[in-house]
């Protein structure tokens, strides 16, 4: 029996902290019985939810801290006043000293970010962390990254997330080389951002092992799934994530006010119902919970901070599938292995030149 | 009674030419009978079109030209074998020539903007052009530039936008300030492009007149109808446009196949179908197609070039209300009394100091 996987939350993290953090946590470990997990945060708020919870008080420990990053604390005020000490800085530390092997917290993302990069630092040759995460499409899902780590990207950090993503990709899809494309602009009269044309180049001509490079992709390829990983970087990436969920938003509304107009429309709702739900079940945001911060030297998930239990529940498991996958091993292989290709087909290059 | 509108067509343009531009003008004409049409194309396909429509027939005249810019060509090569003769750069050269208000084209997006800008040339105290569109939100319609004209944009050309945006809302929505808000992305950990951040400076310190500036949105506050008038540059306005449109169709998508999954459900969606048709409707990309051309001497609008004879009607219906309210002179007038009143503020500003 392979080790148990051992996840550290910050159960202080999001809209409602311990409240939605120890439901999920039980939840999840149903799900997955070789789990162990770390909360950190107000023990008189975690403890009394535990005692109703015997699975799940018997595997876990509590590591008590007064502090706790707020919502709305900027990344340099987080860190300031919650580094060392916050249940969001305990958990990502716990990764950082080999105590877990995931830290996950619906904390505010920015403050999540900043110090999960101060304290884990990223993997050597990736120069900037990305946040990924699932997006339903037509055919399942697909990954997409970034989605707001940072701003802008030159071509090599497009060719790392290529990597990063594809890797995620193995673990989630047990695909061996997933399709990855790069997010562009259709409109002719511009042929896209310098940057995504040159990692187009780069992906194209040198291609790391284990990506299928399947060109540029379009927004509206996003969600017809066309290809397993979608890379962009954190300006457009978040913008389509957030387009994309306003869109679901609108529609589910719409829906919702054609239904409540007749009677014989709310008599066709009835019987179509196990219809809806299955739309319902399509679209539900909180099955794909669970942003992947991809570059670190440990894996860090921030789980969305209004969620409900099911929602963290999702944001642990996909915690438990990069862990158990091997997610970092991967990444790190992918890298290794195109360095040594990239100058071998250097060597080549240079002697027959 | 006022001038009537004059129309020039590209016939030739889109994936059907005339056969949805012809049918297309004589629904247009029946709402705006004050409307004259120029269509320029392949006389032999047009005129047995018009045989059968003998309003349209009285109200248009054909110019002939066997050169059509094709749906694929690259702006260089529009330009260069589409000068002076194709259907296209005649329809917009009419506007330049003063016979026509304003030029209609289902054709290529980049051989048109190409066009556009090399006959027209931007607009005094504009740089660079724009594409705008109607957008469906919850609480109507808003507006979204740029769709793609160009990528990135400095903080004048967001200001710029802001401007012409807001002018097209005054004529479409009948608003003397519009409220105008910037994209951004939230995450906290970056607090947007330095250009964006600038702009919003300038809309907030110096707002140019008729416009209520509310800040920066987000990708989901689109759909919301946050703001009358969202502005960003176009690779993330191309992205956002696109992701929004490929996720209705995903739910459009899941919908049929939820609806089909029983007898049941099939019964519910013929009790419910005034529901479903309002549904559509709602989501029809027919009722808000046309990209308007903003920031040229002349108004340009573009169809989708896979539309019908509605949609294309549609892009009529834009560019008729883009010239009878004045879309032109109400972009100018606002760049003027803006430049007066910064001008003055700094004279009065340099007396204080």
């Amino acid at each position: 029996m392979p080790q148990k996987v051992r996840i550290a939350l910050d159960a202080m993290g999001g809209d409602h902290g311990p409240s939605v953090v120890v439901p999920g946590a039980e939840m999840a470990l149903e799900r997955h019985p070789d789990s162990t997990f770390i909360l950190f945060g107000d023990q008189a708020k975690i403890e009394p939810l535990l005692a109703s919870r015997p699975r799940l008080n018997e595997a876990c420990r509590v590591v008590h801290t007064d502090v706790a990053v707020r919502m709305d604390d900027k990344p340099s005020q987080a860190l300031r006043n919650g580094r060392w000490k916050s249940s969001m800085w305990l958990a990502i530390d716990a990764v950082k000293k080999g105590d877990a092997d995931v830290a996950i917290s619906a904390g505010n993302t920015g403050a999540l970010m900043a110090m999960s990069k101060f304290n884990l630092r990223t993997l050597p040759g990736i120069e900037r962390p990305a946040i990924a995460a699932l997006w339903p499409t037509l055919k399942g899902s697909s990954i997409v990254l970034d989605l707001g780590a940072s701003i802008g990207a030159d071509a090599e950090s497009l060719v790392d997330m290529a990597v990063m993503g594809s890797a995620m990709a193995r673990v989630l899809f047990g695909l061996d080389r997933p399709s990855v494309g790069l997010l562009n602009i259709g409109a002719e009269e511009v042929k896209g951002l310098e940057p995504v044309r040159e990692a187009g180049r780069i992906l194209r001509e040198d291609p790391p092992p284990h990506i299928d490079y399947i060109g540029f992709v379009e927004g509206d390829d996003i969600g017809r799934g066309k290809a397993d990983v979608v890379v962009t970087e954190g300006f457009a990436g978040n913008i389509a994530l957030k387009t994309a969920e306003g869109t679901a938003k609108q529609f589910a509304d719409y829906l919702r006010s054609a239904i409540s107009q007749s009677i014989w429309s709310k008599i066709g709702y009835v019987l179509a119902r196990p219809a809806f739900r299955m739309l319902r079940d399509k679209m539900d945001p909180r099955k794909s919970n669970g942003g992947v911060f991809l570059g670190l030297n440990g894996v860090v998930i921030k789980s969305h901070g209004g969620t409900d239990p099911e929602g963290f529940a999702a944001a642990i498991d996909m915690g438990f599938r990069m862990v158990r996958h091997e997610l970092l091993a991967k990444i790190d292989d992918t890298i290794r292995k195109h360095a040594r290709d990239t100058e071998a087909g250097r060597a080549v290059g240079g002697v027959a030149s």
